[in-house]
């Protein structure tokens, strides 16, 4: 059977990304447990025992899509490496051990892979994780590959723990990735270990696709997220862009992919000063709170977002989506 | 940095696979634990506790090199997960979960997506594995992907066990899977864990890339390999393809890749009746002594294959090498 179709109502470009996992996992059926267990988190758990878990998650990384000519080969094997690492920062765990598969074409300069690989070496060494396996493919003139890393948890946290009246927290400063963060962040490990320790911290996840993208994965079916805008922590490089765009710094934090920051909620039972002082002592990133899970007896679907100071629906600005028709 | 070339003098194909796959290792440096628990065997072993390891391995599979129009979608997604389950097979481990990444193109049919999904659905249930996270990432035309899978052992069969004196045995038949077994194959998971559990197997491989490729890797380096060329279990499909082309069924068991069959040595102290008589009140496929492991101290350098009946070397047929500029 030819695998490619010229019309996209045949194609999985009708369905875009978001459709097309769902289709994934209703075709794997009984072979797919559910989240956590399964697809759906940050990384897959697999219990152990009482307190002990596996974490496994697996990411891409393709030229032309997470990367380009203007990025150095040693960038982009440190990028293909801490995309998994946020991932395991964002269930609180500490990673262990990978597996990476590439598809090189022939054509493919050795300096480049030489130096792709110290990328990957230098990451791993900093994150003291050991690269135990691989595979190579080669192709015609494709060239990506992935990353699969996993890692323990004594207590991972998921992105469907929050309560109602829990309030939103985020580290660091947010937007504006594409003038460099999207290469050079530094994923939240230490930060999202000692998050998984206060049992006040009920529900976590990284941002990848932008905060209006992420936030919904954490909102319990009973409840609006209420986001206070003037609170964003919103990065110079936000500011930058938005002297140089149409959009707004706010709109920036609101809605740019690749800040790696950790997304999470706090029970509004924990004592915030405390919090936030503890915070401070061990790490030099800001943590700032942004909102909180309101009650609404809707049961919303999609998840909504509203402005806490003007009462109204924040609506996702028309952003990208992977595979879909235009 | 531009990643391509045109002059093979500075590209990967001045190296071929196998130099490839020593460069990485350099490349990765500390961050590559040494064999078996880092690359250079048939999965990563990792050790949990006395009598209790993990397994993890990764493979590809991308459209036009592991299949074409002519394979059927299903088929395809449950080629990707049986070439993983028999590296598990090979160290005589118990598979467990899996996850999967894909590159796609958004000219992909859906009706084939879901008949590879399909595929590996019923694999996995099959071999009970749970399929437990993956990624998508968008490809131009590209079409291929990887499955990473764990699995855990008590006594892992690595690839460097043999003594001098071992006798060397191969389940099933050889040659010929071009014309279906490459795709009809059945990982030796129930062969491989029993072998396992037999103290007298001390080394054990699965037959990817041929008989003549693979056995190397478990010639110890005081040894050679001596074959007995007519003991050699030929397939009907051999038999078939020798009478339409120009290679004996023997050259073609010798040489054809991914037999998936188990290659593996048991101490000559064994009784090897007893072995044989154990084995077929298990299994219906054969099991074949095909030669020893003898003494010979050059230490030889690549390894060396003779012919047990003429006592001269055999020598691989010259194959194809990945990435390998012609």
């Amino acid at each position: 059977m030819h695998p490619f179709t010229k019309y996209s109502s045949e194609s999985i470009a009708r369905l875009g990304e978001r459709k097309l996992l769902e289709k994934i996992r209703l075709w794997l059926g009984k072979s797919s447990p559910p989240a956590p267990h399964g697809m759906g988190d940050d990384t897959a758990i697999l219990p152990i025992e009482p307190n002990q878990f596996n974490l496994i998650t697996t990411d891409t990384l393709a030229y032309k899509c997470h990367f380009n000519d203007t990025v150095k080969p040693e960038q982009a094997g440190a990028k293909l490496v801490k995309r998994n690492l946020s991932d395991i920062a964002a269930m609180g765990g500490t990673p262990s051990s990978a597996v990476i598969s590439l598809f090189l074409p022939p054509t493919l300069r050795l300096d480049w892979l030489s130096a792709f690989y110290a990328g990957i070496r230098d990451e791993a060494i900093g994150s003291n994780i050991k690269i135990v396996g691989g595979d190579l493919c080669e192709t015609k003139d494709f060239l990506g590959g992935q990353l699969t890393l996993w890692g323990n948890a004594r207590r991972p946290v998921t992105r469907t723990g929050a309560n109602s009246g829990d309030f939103i927290y985020v580290s660091g400063t947010l937007g504006g990735s594409n003038c460099g963060k999207h290469l050079d962040f530094t994923p939240r490990l230490a930060e999202g270990k000692w998050l998984a320790e206060q049992p006040g911290v009920h529900s976590m996840i990284d941002i990848t696709d932008g905060l209006m993208k992420d936030l919904p994965a954490l909102i319990p079916p009973t409840c609006v997220a209420s986001l206070s805008i003037k609170s964003l922590p919103i990065s110079e490089a936000a500011e930058t862009l938005s002297a140089e765009d149409d959009q707004s710094a706010t709109q920036h934090a609101l809605s740019d992919g690749e800040d790696y920051e950790l997304l999470f909620t706090l029970s509004n039972t924990c004592d915030s000063k405390l919090f936030h002082k503890k915070w401070s002592e061990r790490f030099e990133i800001p943590i700032t709170r942004i909102g909180e899970m309101m009650e609404d007896l809707n049961q919303n679907q999609p998840r909504r977002i509203i402005n806490l100071d003007t009462g109204h629906e924040l609506e996702e600005l028309g952003g990208y989506e992977h595979f879909r028709a235009s």
